[in-house]
């Protein structure tokens, strides 16, 4: 029971936490999406893809979280207005991004510059379907080589989504997943969901993918 | 600092229980390992292959991890001589397998008919890598689509491996994945680690994977 109460707690005084991250981003009127997945869907290569069709649009900033490692920030220092890099200790309750972590992060952004901040979580389903950190959207991206079971073997995050993005649509001929099957199991916990089929390696399904997000922006002011 | 005194408590109690598990498991002659990986590089894919080449000459036992549904329990019951199946509650605490899981679960088991017991782990390769639970080998899987970055983004989980399982090989065509890169990152982080390049698909590699199962339980007698 105690360690129950002390895991409330934490859990309690991230979402306060996460609820000022948010205040603050609206005070400056920057948008802000949380990328999910499992390690190796493709969240660094959604974000450079993203990167590249809107970077001349919408001033964005990155944030990066690992594990270890400052690879992904590597990847998209060229392209993005600012990159933070957060490496989480190594420790089970930190398995994922936290809303403090997400707090030092944004204190060190010239918020008035940035239209919109792309935060990309470690790679897990687990941890952080629990940890909100601020944002205004939540994303999770499945790919076509995981398995179209995972939203029953992962349900919370799928549940939490506002959306979910299928990459590797281009690896379709080669692996066995049933889209319209996944749709519906997501579908069956999260009703208001909305489904993106991409491929970062081909562009595939790009466009769509950043006309929702120039959509959802609405009626935040671009400040460029 | 006081919350880092309880993870320190959490793991070192864990540690104790994972030992007594391994003292139980070694006095009933079971051999035990522990498979983890990312949500979908394919454990259950393995654990049936597993099954299927090797029930014939051991009497296997699976144990489940999940955090929610019985879906790999339901695919490996027919073939394992037994099954125990655990669902972890939602928390990230208990984000993988603990031992004091498997102490409940060995419980279950009748030791004494069983040779090899199978511990699929929840897929996350963040988690698993802190809790070991009285296994004799820790194996990781890890799936071409996933990139060949993995081991310098999650180090832990490679670090503590015994072996080494690239799953998926089928793909290598349609993948960008350096397998010499891949396996020599790992290397530099555990010089001793074993690699097995299977599909699950095609049942390429099975045999040389199964090889080493046999090996390795060896001088443990076989009971049937």
């Amino acid at each position: 029971m105690k360690r129950i109460e002390i895991i409330q707690n934490v859990l309690a005084a991230n979402d306060s936490i996460a609820a000022q991250n948010q205040r603050l981003l609206d005070s400056h009127n920057v948008f802000a999406i949380n990328i999910m997945s499992s390690p190796g869907a493709g969240k660094t290569s959604l974000i450079l893809q993203t990167l590249s069709k809107l970077n001349k649009r919408l001033s964005i900033a990155v944030v990066e979280g690992d594990i270890a490692s400052t690879l992904d920030a590597e990847k998209v220092k060229n392209e993005a207005f600012a990159v933070v890099q957060i490496t989480t200790r190594y420790m089970s309750e930190n398995c994922s991004l936290i809303a403090n972590m997400i707090s030092r992060a944004i204190q060190n952004l010239p918020l008035d510059d940035i239209d919109l901040l792309i935060i990309e979580n470690v790679g897990n389903l687990i941890c952080p379907s629990e940890f909100i950190l601020g944002e205004h959207k939540r994303i999770v991206i499945s790919s076509l080589p995981e398995g179209d079971d995972k939203p029953i073997k992962y349900p919370m995050i799928f549940a939490g989504a506002d959306a979910v993005v299928i990459n590797k649509i281009d690896l379709l001929p080669y692996v066995d997943f049933d889209v319209p099957s996944f749709q519906n199991t997501i579908i069956n916990l999260n009703p208001t969901v909305k489904f993106f089929q991409v491929s970062c390696k081909t562009g595939i399904g790009i466009e769509n993918w950043c006309s929702y997000l120039l959509n959802e922006m609405i009626p935040m002011p671009t400040k460029s």
